[in-house]
């Protein structure tokens, strides 16, 4: 990369340490420099209206900058990119979680709660929530009720409503879809996996802290040709994905900050009442490979006080 | 979300826009502005070394923030995310290409490719350059030249190595593993792909400035019992999937400034060598919704000369 340009340069420190937080951090800086290539990115506002498509609305013209002048600098991202960015991470900040937004399965990718004692009391009503539309992703990619018609499945929470009873509106949040996969309702989404997250709450009695992430995995197995496949069903005319499992990791935090960490991965399947949930904590790091993503991963693993009840 | 803390009010207006940036853009506006709750994500440098995994490293202590004062403020990102961000788009800024790179399925996402007739002469030699694997990627995520070896696939390339002529170093580039999807050889990597980059390629003699994003894509299918399935073979100890097709959607820009998109899906296959390359033009909308990206989204598509071949 010898022909580095003036932008390059200024952008290089930025770029080359976003290795795991996205362009994003990059265009993030930009714009508080003032020095943002696509200003147009930003001028949205997060109103439904404007997720609207309005590329083929006339009069609804987007300016494009000039091309680039010369040849000589191929380096430039901002050129490269210059009629827009395909896509990064949707991500959503809603009053009791954080979701990251898979947009190519339908899915969350994951989901993230902080819980405590306070959160999960309150009164509540989940016969007032209903599930809805994330008018805030764009309708190319987002996830409606009429996909789940007839699928056979359960509209499963990831962020389950009964965490945050203490506020109606934050109760009501986590029935956007965004936040909803599809789950085996008898067996799984009422039964295992309402027994996982019942047992989430309970760690809120004896920690003061409780961080839940939880997300689908798509696992592969192998096929009778001994090579190994991922395969999972999609539904609805918006091709929804339909995960084989579902993981949790929680990272649990005493009054002495001490931290304790489970990770649990079930399939998304009918489960046997009388099968304990310990059965299903597997090691982190097989989520982390099997998701693509890294979990608490500020916490380095040899200080938690127990990894899946064991000294790490 | 009526308790809302002076940090969420702050982060709001960043928070809000973000739709289809990503969190990263707001990390990166909190960096700018010094007010980031997590400065250690951006102290990593991107030399390979610090990308190995440091988390069971004795004397690596990453310093822990306090934990929430109060349990009134359910709505901070900052807090529930406290131990980490899970993940985000790994996105690399090459000398002649941009990629983000999709670590569950360890392929790329999409390459964005900015293409002249400068662009793709020289004497730049393909014969000098080895495939590599991308350092820069956490060894969770990266493919190896390993995870190829006999599996009947070709290490295909996203962005082109002939499309990088005029430097060796930006042919290079084209190596990292981040850059290559397993392909189809013969019939595919070797014939069809290949004619369509050529087509690619001879763009650049008739139009200024070429445009080219292309990436992998894992379509659906009806199986026997009616439902849809996407279904894809995984290959090597880190499972890097067989997409079953790929794009490139491509946008030409005249000297007149006016601009035409075609857009190509061709299956991961074997394909008659006699089968001409505009039966795989497909509407660009299947290609956004199958992919879950936006393709030239700052052009309103009826600003297009042509789309396909045709006025739109």
């Amino acid at each position: 990369m010898s022909s580095m340009s003036s932008l390059k340069s200024r952008l290089l420190p930025a770029i080359t340490t976003v290795t795991s937080v996205g362009v994003g951090v990059w265009l993030g800086v930009q714009y508080e420099r003032k020095t943002l290539p696509f200003p147009s990115v930003f001028a949205k506002t997060s109103s439904p209206s404007d997720e609207v498509d309005t590329r083929t609305v006339p009069g609804h013209l987007v300016p494009v900058p000039p091309g680039p002048s010369s040849h000589t600098s191929p380096g430039k991202a901002g050129q490269i990119m210059r009629f827009g960015f395909p896509g990064l991470t949707d991500l959503k900040s809603r009053e009791g979680y954080v979701v990251s937004y898979d947009r190519r399965n339908r899915n969350p990718h994951w989901v993230f709660e902080h819980l405590t004692s306070a959160h999960i009391r309150g009164e509540s009503d989940r016969q007032e929530c209903d599930f809805k539309e994330d008018e805030t992703i764009h309708p190319y990619f987002r996830a409606t009720n009429w996909d789940f018609k007839r699928s056979g499945y359960d509209r499963g929470h990831l962020a389950a409503a009964a965490n945050h009873r203490h506020s109606q509106s934050a109760m009501g949040d986590t029935f956007y879809l965004s936040n909803i996969s599809p789950q085996v309702g008898e067996g799984f989404n009422r039964d295992a996996w309402n027994r996982l997250e019942r047992y989430v709450r309970g760690l809120t009695k004896q920690f003061n802290n409780v961080y839940v992430c939880t997300g689908p995995l798509y696992l592969p197995r192998m096929e009778s040709d001994g090579k190994m496949y991922v395969k999972y069903e999609v539904i609805g005319r918006n091709h929804v994905a339909v995960p084989t499992h579902f993981f949790k990791v929680i990272a649990c935090e005493t009054n002495k900050g001490e931290l304790i960490l489970e990770s649990y991965v079930m399939p998304n399947a009918k489960i046997d009442n009388n099968y304990p949930l310990k059965n299903f904590l597997v090691p982190v790091e097989s989520i982390e490979r099997a998701s693509g993503l890294l979990l608490f991963d500020r916490i380095p693993r040899n200080t938690f006080k127990a990894i899946n009840g064991r000294q790490p």
